[in-house]
């Protein structure tokens, strides 16, 4: 199945299923479980840094997604997680995988964590990046004056704004950044549309849905069994390090990893890092975390 | 100057240095820079697990070794953090070794800081296993009821305790913690003398220091720029994991590593994944974290 080993270059790819049509591409090959990439807030296709999926793809097929209403999926952004996270597994069932290891960032972190309760079977190990449990504190509130400076900023335009938002104010990171919106930018054919504000507005509802709970605060994680790999900046000013922090006390099989002079991209910044810490967790056998 | 690659059958050595003798063990080979090991509470070179030394000297030459007034090392038990770690200085300059990676766990990870902060130039990596900074909270009060049961437990002698206090009270962890002290019971020869209650009471002590801090909270982490590594056990009773977020929140280049199900000792329990992480983050080449 696979094409190529590199999101620079692999095809963007449709399936239809249930009445849907997903955009996605899929590439790489080795022994390693299929990873399925759950994207962040507004990202297509096109925001998944070459950094993260190619190294990754060098021992298991990568798997990127447009949920529905993202880049060209067809169908209407949900205004819920649950939603979205129905999306991903009609998208699985389509492709036919009946089990695969999924990374989550962000909001795609929120999507793996929904599609476990819901069907536990077809996970196996989850990597959860700058993301948050439900119920989990201060989520993507934009208007924070923080984060509202830079959507302000006529200056800021296209990838700009993420090397902001995703990074944080430090030379060393914001150099970081600035390789990083490079990177994205060199994709330059067969690229989807970019998000406009009314998947801006469906995710934004999703979140602060996300932010609400009922009964014990986090006692649902406690119910995943999953190997899991946590992983955040430690100055992450969308969705704050202490919401990784309940995840590891509250999920009973996760394990931590936080990286210092950076924010919600930190995967993108310690891009080598990354993806040698989450190939290490990836590939372990045995049945425990890590 | 390596002699074998196991701290089940390296023989102890001695040094002397500015009027002291001090016990250790050498042994491992590797292109790494040399790791000194600097151990916990009334912990001898027999406490440190072959599980944990034996793969990272793979790579690198690992010294064990016994500050004043442990094991076979002469001298008094200093009272203070700083005491301990101009043994160590000592120790080091003995060798003739002018730089080194330093792995710290629990007292030893303090040693480690203080080491750091007076003669940075002697360590390159650092890795700080369930430990604190200064002014850290919660460190080792043994008369938390939580942990002064074990204590006051007949049934309890030599390593058994450390099955209890160093490991979760979950099946899971317990058994790690029986594996750990079956594998330090291995080694039969050549043994240190156990720890009293001299060192006991002088090492207590220094913890009670540590905990004072005068000045801003942390603000002397700020200055420690070197690579550092903090590990942490989620459900850690002696020296709890907030001690560690505060490490990583406040050290401007430490990346953390928190793991699940376990106590004080997680880098004993998840032997493998530990040496296998802090390999990755040893081998490192380039100035920054990880």
């Amino acid at each position: 199945m696979s094409t190529t080993g590199s999101n620079l270059t692999a095809p963007t790819q449709f399936l239809e299923a249930n009445g849907e049509k997903y955009a996605y591409r899929r590439f790489g090959q080795g022994p390693g479980r299929p990873l399925l990439l759950l994207q962040h807030f507004m990202g297509t296709l096109d925001n998944w840094d070459f950094a993260i999926t190619d190294p990754l793809a060098l021992g298991r097929e990568v798997i990127l997604f447009d949920n529905a209403g993202i880049g060209r999926s067809s169908g209407k952004v949900p205004q819920t997680i649950a939603g979205m996270a129905k999306h991903a597994l009609t998208f699985l069932d389509g492709l036919g995988l009946k089990s695969c290891d999924v990374l989550g960032f962000s909001l795609g972190g929120m999507v793996a964590q929904q599609m476990v309760q819901e069907r536990p079977s077809i996970l196996r190990r989850i990597v959860l990046v700058g993301t948050a449990p439900r119920g989990g504190e201060d989520i993507m509130h934009l208007e924070k004056p923080g984060l509202a400076r830079y959507f302000k900023d006529p200056k800021l335009q296209g990838y700009a704004i993420l090397q902001k938002i995703f990074f944080a104010p430090t030379e060393s990171s914001q150099a970081a950044g600035e390789a990083f919106i490079r990177r994205l930018a060199q994709r330059r054919e067969d690229l989807d549309p970019a998000s406009g504000t009314e998947v801006a507005a469906a995710q934004m509802a999703a979140f602060r849905d996300w932010e609400q709970f009922t009964g014990e605060r986090f006692a649902e994680l406690k119910n995943i069994r999953h190997p899991t790999l946590v992983v955040n900046g430690v100055h992450d000013e969308m969705i704050p390090v202490s919401n990784s922090y309940r995840l590891v006390e509250n999920l009973p099989n996760a394990m931590l990893l936080v990286y210092p002079d950076s924010g919600h991209g930190s995967l993108f910044q310690f891009h080598e890092s990354f993806t040698r810490h989450a190939a290490v967790f990836l590939n372990q056998i045995e049945g425990a975390a890590r």
